[in-house]
């Protein structure tokens, strides 16, 4: 079996489907193994685009995959990396490079800095990926395949793969391509089960013996891949629990114990006195980041918290060394009795204090704001849909949405990279579309909300959007300019401005057909209430089917209240 | 003087007066330093776009910066510093940066990977910067700006400034300000007089003693500045001379002792086999590498060449460390009263050999053809262009351009990155621009040549020209993909397939005012010889005035000749 066929039925066996990038003269001849691996060539537009949208179908699939080309390809992609690497996404870079024996040789290649050097850009990459491998031995190139792999899918978190062209048709050694078993294995606990079952002891005591409990439950659950055991606690427990931006969408906000989310110092004062008078608060999965915790003010002091990481929870300040999965497992069947007798305070629940800029009917003239922006939004999301909110007034907007049942949200909490969310919607979209063709998933919208000068950055994608017909409604909050630096510095500086574009002119400048009803192309803005109520009942939007842009003209100083409590 | 005042102002004393980039939260009390300095805001879509603008910028006015933030943005930018860095392209990256204490404390900061390390981007960066500060010491900081900026000028290479924020507006002490005099100093020469006067008579010895004396001019002659004198030499031998795809351009080619390109192995065999009987080949700033050498195919054995570096000289294979500039101020004196006698042979003189697509009057039907596109396109530059090709069709085609004199070109011959040229182009437009204003440079026009693949990637840079009002003339050779990359491998496979734009919408979809007669938009698209006859004559297009688009339809297996001798 050839190198680059191995590469790419173990990419299968995990689950990948598509592979993003862009073609390069150094992987080319890898790209013909793809099609009898059963992988789907995405083509996009250009690298960094490729690596978003690998993120967002590594947060959704459990795993991705981009090639790129030595140099060029990977320097453009580095920055999307570095993303998947802090916000932990499970993505596979695959770097095609010049002939082993052009690198050894040092001569001054295309695509190289001239200086004979091959390993620069690796160097590079193992700040932000956690396993790298370059496949110039033929002996050991499947075992460094799963051992990368198996890196990515347990760490959640990207890896990076030479493959130089001399190796891609190389035969792997019959020995070596059979000893490799199931490309997945447990990593197995890390300590033995009495020490399990005593931390389990402590937890429940604590947790039984509080009269205050809350929970709060952070993004970084869906890498540690605890979802369903958080969920049951929440469920089975009723300790009244609520979220962080990033963990926004990962438990149900229809249960009845489910407060709205905790904002801290940029929220309402009331709750966040409910909270800091809590006598013991859980973290599920923290991401302690400065916009994950609103400067850090919604962290509680370690006397009162026990927190659950990946490999380790904290229980009043003292670390204890365990795998966090099958902990929650062990103390969920330990709990399975007992129920938080505490009564939820109504302010606390869904949704957030209304606020006086109610939304009228279609008729409404009324120009649209923030403050009552994303309470209509929630109307008009289903069970199924996921949701993207780049960062801006679309992710701080989005903390106010009450979601249905099982709507997944796809957010930024740390890296923040702007142009991000749309090209993470292009990998999303795919990968929903990729588990329908499996049998696995349920087809679900893919539900974008952006912003002008985010959208500027990766406009691209819409063509990668089109051109893999994918599904997808995208929201342009168009409100001239980079409105949430403005209420950081500069209301009114000109470096805060964006060039006006006609952002619905995409789909046409991209090459869409706007006649083909087997990928109808929606359209529509908004400058009034009235305007967005309407885009919002059309049938062909609310189906999600197509490419459907809506744009959502507002007020270049308007914000959401949080977003303004934040930097005010 | 506070710290970013210092630092605009020195950037405005090497003759920077556009500060490209984007804006984000770490950098924007920077910004308001700006006006007050005499720089103009770019505003860029995207970073990778700004970092190319800056590298087009840096090579037509010496230098140039951007401004970025830390993490996100400048990793989205690295890409185009490495190709600063690989082709010699004096910038100087500005980079904002968390504030000194928040950094020291390790706090998990938005654009960060979360870890606390808030040196993994600064790290990697040392490797594509030739001088790197962290202005975090009030101290030095003047020092500190003033040594990098000396290196980026010196190197023609980027740099690399980190600006905290909490420095911005530090005031740098009176006696650290003052005591630095004059920013750009010689660096002196490296040797003694009688050194370089011995060198100097060796070299004079080789040239007036070879029977038949050859040089090739290459491309970091602009970096070596050392334009004028080997222009001068050139035409004061009267030795024959040719260029690498990198040299075009950097001596007239309307002198009568200036042959066409030299492409080794894939060009005319006649004119190889001249060029390898010359019993004396002079390399002037040679960029040896694989794209620009045709496979190393026109790299001489030592023992007939003198290669001339910055700081060395290779004389028949023996290296003497001197300072290229001022050696070649000396041989050009010790050499005047001699001229070279050789006649050139008519088969290497300009233009190429003629082909058989001959282009014909614009009533012609015909499909346009690479094999002629080219020399149609020689008769359409005039003195003062500057001329940028995009890797690919593009910049093979054009080197059997015929150049006027006076006429600049913009190519990459190492980094290779497509997208590139499209971002080169506006700071290249910007640059001629601002010299202009300054009543140094004459209006020349901008005239870019790239292929459909290539604005893909970068394509957001039509926004930046846009904006900014950048005089342009934009040919656009839509092949339907990748067709370097066809040449290279899977002629008609899928991965070399780009999805069809509209490329002529651009301007409407990035908001151009399609009637305003102050910044006209002119738009031509051709699919025969007579449409591409009847754009190039139209006044609108010859006047280089605003935003002129040119879509020249071509067939995707088309190529230059150089092309398919290059992968055949």
């Amino acid at each position: 079996m050839e190198v680059a066929r191995y590469l790419f039925a173990r990419l299968h066996d995990l689950g990948v489907r598509s592979l993003f990038g862009t073609p390069g003269d150094y992987n080319l001849v890898a790209l013909d193994f793809l099609e009898d691996a059963g992988l789907r060539w995405v083509g996009n537009s250009n690298e960094l685009n490729a690596g978003y949208a690998a993120d967002g179908y590594g947060r959704i699939k459990g795993i991705a995959a981009l090639i790129t080309v030595f140099g060029v390809g990977e320097l453009s992609a580095i920055n999307a990396i570095a993303g998947a690497y802090a916000e932990r996404s499970p993505v596979v870079h695959i770097v095609g490079t010049p002939s082993t024996s052009f690198q050894s040789s040092g001569l001054c290649l295309h695509h190289s800095l001239g200086n004979g050097d091959f390993r620069v850009f690796a160097n590079m990459y193992t700040q932000i990926t956690v396993a790298h491998t370059n496949l110039s031995d033929i002996t050991t190139v499947a075992s460094e395949i799963d051992r990368v792999l198996k890196a990515c899918v347990h760490e959640s978190r990207p890896v990076y793969i030479e493959l130089p062209t001399d190796m891609v048709s190389q035969t792997i050694p019959t020995s070596e391509a059979m000893s490799n078993g199931t490309l997945i294995q447990s990593n197995g606990t890390l300590h033995a089960h009495w020490f399990e079952d005593s931390v389990v002891d402590i937890i429940r005591e604590k947790i039984t013996s509080a009269q205050r409990p809350f929970i709060i439950v952070d993004g970084l659950v869906r890498a540690y891949d605890i979802e369903g055991e958080v969920n049951a606690i929440v469920r089975s427990s009723n300790i009244p629990t609520s979220t962080t931006p990033a963990g926004k969408s990962m438990i149900s906000e229809q249960a009845p114990n489910v407060c709205r989310l905790y904002k801290g110092t940029a929220g309402d004062p009331e709750y966040s006195a409910y909270i800091k008078t809590r006598d013991l608060l859980i973290y599920f999965a923290p991401l302690w980041s400065d916009c994950n915790t609103f400067g850090f003010s919604t962290i509680h002091k370690d006397s009162t918290t026990i927190v659950f990481h990946q490999d380790a929870v904290t229980i009043r300040g003292k670390e204890f060394r365990i795998q966090v999965k099958s902990l929650l497992q062990k103390l969920l069947e330990s709990m399975s009795d007992w129920k938080c007798q505490v009564q939820v305070s109504a302010q606390c629940l869904m949704p957030d204090v209304p606020t006086p800029d109610v939304v009228q009917g279609p008729e409404s003239q009324e120009p649209i704001k923030q403050s009552a922006f994303w309470r209509l939004c929630s109307q008009v999301l289903t069970s199924g849909d996921v949701v993207l909110t780049e960062c801006g007034t679309s992710s701080i907007g989005a903390y106010d949405l009450v979601l249905p049942e099982d709507v997944r949200m796809v957010t930024s909490a740390l890296w923040l990279s702007i142009g991000f969310m749309l090209g993470a919607a292009q990998g999303s979209a795919l990968a929903i579309r990729d588990l329908v063709d499996e049998g696995i998933g349920a087809a679900g919208r893919t539900i974008l909300f952006t912003g002008d000068g985010s959208l500027q950055m990766s406009v691209q994608a819409i063509s990668d959007i089109i051109r893999n017909r994918l599904d997808m409604i995208i929201i342009i909050i168009n409100n001239d300019g980079y409105t949430i630096e403005r209420h950081i510095h500069g209301m009114y500086a000109q470096y805060n401005d964006v060039q006006p574009w006609r952002y619905l002119e995409a789909p046409n400048f991209f090459g869409a057909n706007l006649d083909d009803p087997t990928y109808p192309i929606t359209l529509r803005k908004g400058t009034t209430w009235g305007d967005i109520i309407q885009a919002f009942e059309d049938p062909a939007v609310r189906s999600g089917k197509g490419l459907i842009m809506i744009e959502v003209v507002m007020a270049k100083e308007d914000a959401p209240e949080t977003l303004k409590n934040l930097f005010k």
